[in-house]
């Protein structure tokens, strides 16, 4: 084929193609080729929180049916904002730092990376992540970001005393977590990590008694997410995080919804 | 060009196009061609409960810098689950329906279409939205779909008073709302239509006491959603609804932060 011919293709292969990407989200969302997986423990009366917090509590207002026949039902309910699946904002450990009704939306919906040094863990609630375990490990996005450790403690959600390691002799928590120098070289190394997340109740592991963790991520603005449900498989790379938290205009946390919208293919 | 080579173009391009589709979700969402535009009012003091229910309310259980100089802060909060931008599961008005923990991402997540009444309603806080106002308005999609009606109330948020109409010498609640007819309607011309939402206190009319547009969700299986924000402008159509609320197991509504994704572009 003579070269005009070749640019012809390339012009005809430009505009057929920008007509493609006008198909709209949900068009691409609903293709088939994608599924949502939800992050999310529920709130009831299972829900983790940190020792002596508010729990989540259910008022049941009403629950029955009517002198016509109608059911009708309806709760109130009172939580602490840090238990379950939540979002810590940066007002949580630094003054100055955004609320949870502040955070943009551009942050929380982000590439959603999943770090998983559950086989590092092997089950030990001693352990603390340092840079040295990740050298070879960590991998980037070229855009907004939101970094998940899998330390592979999900599957104790269900049992508070385990998850947090209570030690009732010392009053301890004993459960896996980050070191302050691994976020510190996180942050440094990738500008576009908008927010940190575990799927164990702290950030801090819980061994920590003034949280150099939750004061890195407050005062350089990102974000922190905890006790992400990780019992599921997900795709490493390649999924999409829509992290929408309850719009507590002040609040220093809220629960938080957490959905990876993840390719049913392989990932790259 | 003869026949054989505009084959060879089509080819082409059909191969140039597999590989595009193959751009992951956030390739696409982080283009530049899209935009979020939260639909969620804040919970704080001023946001819009039904007279008499639980309003939300922070129980502050710190805010302070600790002696080392650190700030820590830390709430508790009560509210009711029906008050705010929030969601209504099946259950609200159906014993066998679907609580808010049980709602499938697959209906959470759905295409989003605004259906611009405020100028048939013009502020009358007695209209009722009947089949006839919508003969030639009603525009539906072939996907899982989530209907918002603007009755143009929004701006009225901040007056909770104004917004819910209350009459204080007669107790009644004027604002507009929705038909039974207009929903049977709706929902038997479209079946994948999977929500209603509305930029009112309530589905049904302020004026309402049977609740008829709510029985008529909760039995079909659609969620509703309530106190929509729409102050912003957004596009009647092809933007991607993502109305993920507090996973509440056993909700018989919750908070819901409610965010659209829509093309930057002029919709289609």
């Amino acid at each position: 084929m003579a070269a005009s011919n070749v640019v012809f293709v390339l012009l005809i292969c430009f505009i057929i193609n920008s007509f493609a990407k006008r198909d709209s989200l949900y068009d691409f969302l609903f293709n088939g080729d994608y599924e949502f997986i939800d992050l999310t423990h529920p709130f009831d009366n299972q829900t983790v929180y940190w020792p002596n917090a508010q729990v989540f509590r259910f008022t049941k207002q009403i629950g029955d049916y009517d002198a016509t026949g109608s059911w009708y039902a309806a709760n109130d309910f009172t939580a602490g904002e840090h238990g379950g699946t939540h979002i810590d904002a940066p007002y949580h450990f630094a003054k100055t730092g955004l609320h949870v009704g502040e955070l943009p939306l551009t942050k929380l919906i982000a590439a959603l990376i999943i770090i998983d040094i559950s086989s590092i863990v092997n089950d030990d609630p001693k352990f603390v992540l340092y840079k040295t375990h990740l050298d070879h490990l960590l991998y980037y996005e070229d855009k907004p970001s939101l970094l998940i450790f899998k330390f592979g403690w999900s599957k104790y959600f269900n049992d508070t005393k385990k998850y947090l390691g209570q030690n009732d002799n010392d009053n301890t928590l004993n459960f896996p977590g980050l070191s302050e120098e691994v976020v510190e070289w996180i942050i440094s190394a990738n500008k576009k990590v908008v927010g940190i997340g575990v799927d164990v109740a702290s950030v801090d592991p819980g061994s920590s008694t003034n949280f150099p963790v939750h004061k890195i991520l407050s005062t350089k603005g990102l974000y922190g997410i905890e006790n992400v449900n990780l019992s599921r498989q997900i795709p490493e790379t390649g999924c999409t995080a829509l992290a929408l938290p309850m719009k507590i205009a002040l609040g220093t946390g809220a629960p938080l919804r957490l959905v990876a919208i993840c390719s049913k293919q392989e990932p790259k």
